[in-house]
């Protein structure tokens, strides 16, 4: 169980430093949160894109980071890429640049980064009154898995809490209702995936489920429904039907609860951050230290 | 636009009471809860079910209210339906009975109380913060709805809202995303649902969709989009894609906002509160005032 996203980053300062890889560096918001970043002592960076116009942006805010030049957008996504690939560079972030043409160099047969079967997104939410960070997947890039999809999913989020000092995270696999309902899909994938991990075909995390949000996090709510089991009221890991029910539950984080949030795509041979220009500063942030922190050696 | 739910109480009590017909009345919770309706002036109500285990809670409970005695669910929920319809109840409320079997008897033929195509069901959120009810729609009753379907609880909500003195609320419709994607269906029937408000097939309201939860609720993160809309960042009612999001929505508002929710079924002639046995008391107060404040005349 992690608190707070004060933990990385407080982890992170007492160690060396990593290189966040920024892909379309004439991106001045992206510059602003490495900027922080730095300052903060979490990471160092190395910028890739049209040099003219990082420079400048460079300069207007103090910052003094390695700046290569690339004439495309194709071309700087390959040579981040293969700056990770290579190991000069440890996290790959999105600038300004289609998260299409990111991925497909990110998923390139040859010098791509990919490892896992599948991409996935990983949100980690840190709300006021909450005792620990929440993680949600998939809310932010598989559209609507299937079953299978869903185990790649569980893979990759669970091997990155393992990365994060979970030794075996309670996974919830969510739905509207804690009973199996042949009506509701995610109700049967959830009564799936739970006896998969039994039967050990999904390893090293707990997973349990159907279970509503509310049991899931609240172990009174689970009492009240009378509810048995490991993961009810102490999930860290909440598996969602699809990306609109992940992504609205994100958002509320924020614009409902007052909480803060981070997203981190897993799969990769290296953690991707990628924000949207909507995400607040704070959010970035959060992001480059749990990308960061899964990386370090523990 | 209407801050809280202290709203609708403070209204109710200068009007006329109205009777709410419990049926499956040897239900301990929901008989505390119209106490307290009837101790704050909100509602009177007529009980229908066992009458020797009623009358036994009403005891202990000091509770007065008619009991009606019936030996099975289905003749309880017969003689309710019947009350409401006759126009000696107001509002139908769900105790210690199946949904299944309260449904079938609304939605009976002959003596039901079916006025609309579709039953769905409507969640008003109360949270901390936030200026206003934010209503969602469909996180209770239709699984997966169809556009037909979505047209239909869009009706069944918007005339509830109008009921409730929402002259012509803005309603959002959600989705992870607010730009017309088409691997995402729900992207695309926002679209239509827009289009057919615009030419006046869906009244008494001002439809727009997709938007994000953000963008739907919060003003400045429509601006950083850029997203002309007279509904972004002021919805009053989210069309949600199916039910897990709408459910996640309405949990994620208690157990993650501290805020308080109601929920009532809509498109019979009266509205059906249908409350949950691990809903809070609050909850159950907050459903019983919304049902009965849209039955009033204005």
């Amino acid at each position: 169980m992690i608190k707070n996203f004060e933990f990385f980053k407080e982890k992170i300062i007492d160690s060396e430093k990593k290189k966040i890889v920024l892909v379309g560096s004439e991106d001045r918001e992206a510059l602003i949160s490495l900027k922080k970043a730095e300052k903060i002592g979490i990471a160092d960076a190395i910028l890739v894109g049209n040099k003219e116009i990082t420079k400048k942006y460079c300069e207007e805010l103090q910052i003094n980071f390695e700046i290569i030049d690339s004439k495309t957008p194709e071309s700087a996504v390959e040579i981040g890429v293969k700056l990770v690939n290579s190991g000069k560079g440890n996290i790959l972030m999105k600038g300004l640049i289609k998260t299409s043409i990111l991925l497909k160099a990110v998923l390139n047969k040859d010098w791509g980064l990919r490892k896992n079967k599948l991409l996935s997104h990983i949100c980690a939410m840190e709300i006021p009154g909450i005792d620990r960070l929440l993680f949600v997947a998939d809310g932010g890039m598989v559209i609507k898995p299937n079953l299978s999809e869903k185990i790649e999913i569980i893979k990759n989020s669970v091997e990155f809490l393992n990365d994060l000092g979970y030794a075996n995270p309670n996974v919830a696999v969510i739905s509207a209702v804690e009973v199996v309902n042949d009506a509701i899909e995610s109700t049967i994938d959830a009564a799936i995936l739970s006896k998969m991990n039994q039967r050990g075909q999904i390893k090293n995390c707990t997973i349990d489920g159907p279970l509503g949000i509310d049991n899931a996090i609240n172990e009174k709510a689970a009492e009240i429904k009378k509810i048995k089991s490991k993961v009810a009221g102490k999930a860290d890991l909440l598996i969602v039907p699809d990306i609109n029910s992940g992504n609205f539950l994100g958002k509320s984080a924020i614009y409902l609860s007052k909480g803060t949030i981070a997203g981190v795509i897993l799969g990769s041979r290296a953690p991707i951050v990628l924000t949207s220009r909507a995400d607040e500063e704070k959010s970035k942030l959060n992001s480059i230290a749990l990308a960061v922190y899964s990386t370090l050696k523990k």
